[in-house]
Formats: structure tokens, sequence, C-alpha cells
């Protein structure tokens, strides 16, 4: 970004506020035969936005560096971050800069369930077991049938 | 507030994050047979969040020292802010603190309002309809039926 730009960069504080308000947290466990225990682990971090908003996604995705501005559903846009590298280094932004709301209680688990994916956890039956667990307390929609 | 929990005030940065995500300027025209010109102008400031963040709503509230926390609809709290004064103050923060995204029209549209209402201006047959015209642009609800 040029010296022109500098003054559009978002505010450090500005980011965990709007991700307070629209960012979600999530883990999908997806059945997945070709997996060595037939499950995926899938964690991902997403900001949804009207597509008339799609600049400041841009904009988020410019401040972090990684993830990708896709479509979400209809007129909605996201930014999205996948990958473990990626997702590290943005637990990492929100320790150092703490959520004010219960989503703090959303990003811990999350936190939690990359600190083993981190360590291959999720592929071994008892780490899987328990990466389900603390996904299903954090979406309430992942069944818990594994 | 005591000194202890002087860190735990919001951060106005991360204020206008999270009302970029979850704030909403609204002004409604209500038919009302006692005001003069029949129609009242209610402008007003709300951010919901589910109760289990009230107190954040709280913390809103403490920062911006005026405000009331309601009931919105079921599970949900608001922080709400009517009256004038109340607003104009509101209006001051956010023109010091701009919001990033969209939501500034809605914003600017509101305080054009605002500034017509600080002149008296909605008490006029002229002025209520300029008003009608600028709500009318900023909620897709209110119909243009002065």
């Amino acid at each position: 970004m040029g010296a022109d730009n500098q003054q559009e960069r978002l505010d450090v504080k500005w980011i965990v506020g709007f991700v307070d308000g629209e960012g979600c947290f999530h883990v999908a466990l997806n059945k997945l035969p070709k997996m060595t225990l037939g499950w995926q682990v899938l964690p991902e971090f997403r900001v949804v936005q009207h597509q008339r908003d799609e600049a400041v996604l841009q904009k988020l995705k410019t401040y972090f560096g990684f993830g990708d501005i896709r479509r979400n559903h209809g007129d909605r846009k996201e930014f999205r971050v996948r990958g473990l590298e990626n997702l590290n280094k943005l637990v990492h932004f929100f320790q150092k800069h703490p959520l004010q709301t219960s989503k703090h209680k959303s990003f811990e688990l999350f936190s939690d369930i990359l600190k083993m994916m981190n360590q291959k956890q999720h592929l071994t039956q008892k780490g899987l077991k328990k990466i389900a667990n603390l996904a299903s307390q954090m979406n309430r929609k992942v069944r818990r049938n594994l």
C-alpha cells in the first residue's frame, strides 16, 4: 500500500469491535472417507457483509495479509480465513487484542482446537473426539455423532 | 466507576467497529394526531445484542453517559438512545470517529435530520416533508406517505 492509503488502514481496536459484532469462529467436522479416521476437521474464520461493504472486507484482508474475499450467499460477501498457518496468526492477533463480547468464549474454544491441530492430535481417535466435544460447545450445529 | 474498572472501559475505536457491525441509526415517522402537523419525528440509535451480552451494552451506556438498556425482542437486549440532546452528543462522537462501512451513509442522513430538528424545521410542513424524504433514504421501511 502506498503512503496515500495509510490513513485508510484499519485500526486494530476497530477490527476487534467489528469482529465482536460480525466475526464468526467455526470448526466444521466433515465426514470424509478418504481421511485416516474418516473425518475432516475444518476450522475457519469468517466475516460476512452485504456486497455493498466488500471494500471493508478487502481492508481486513489487506490488514492481515491473508484470507480470501468470496461470495457468501445471495448479495453477501465474506472474508474467509482457512489453513493452520494463517489461523494461528489470527489467534495470536485476538490473544493480543481480546474480544469484548461473549464471542471470546467461542474464540477460546477455537484457539484450543487449533492448538491440538498444531500438535496433530486431530489425527488420533482420542484427539478427534476431544475436538468434536470442543467444537460442539462453540457451534450448536455440530452433532456429537463421532 | 472505580480505578479497578478503568481497564474495562471500552476503547473509542472498538466502539466504532462494533457500531459499524451492530449499530442502527433510525428515524421513525409516527402518525400522531396530537402533534401540530399530525406526525411525530422520532430519531433513535440502537445496538441490539443477545441478552448474554448485556454487559457490553452496559459498557456502552457507561461510556456515553446516556441511553437506556431495554428488552428488544425475545432474548435480545438493546442499548437505545433517544432525545435530541443525547443524540447530538452521539452524532458529535461519530463525526470525530467516522464509521468505516456504508453505515456512515445512514449516519450522515441521520445527522442531517437531527440538524433540521435542532432548528425546529420538523415543526413546519416543508421541513417535515424534507425529513420524510431523508428518512426514506436511510430506512427502507419508512413510507413516503406524508
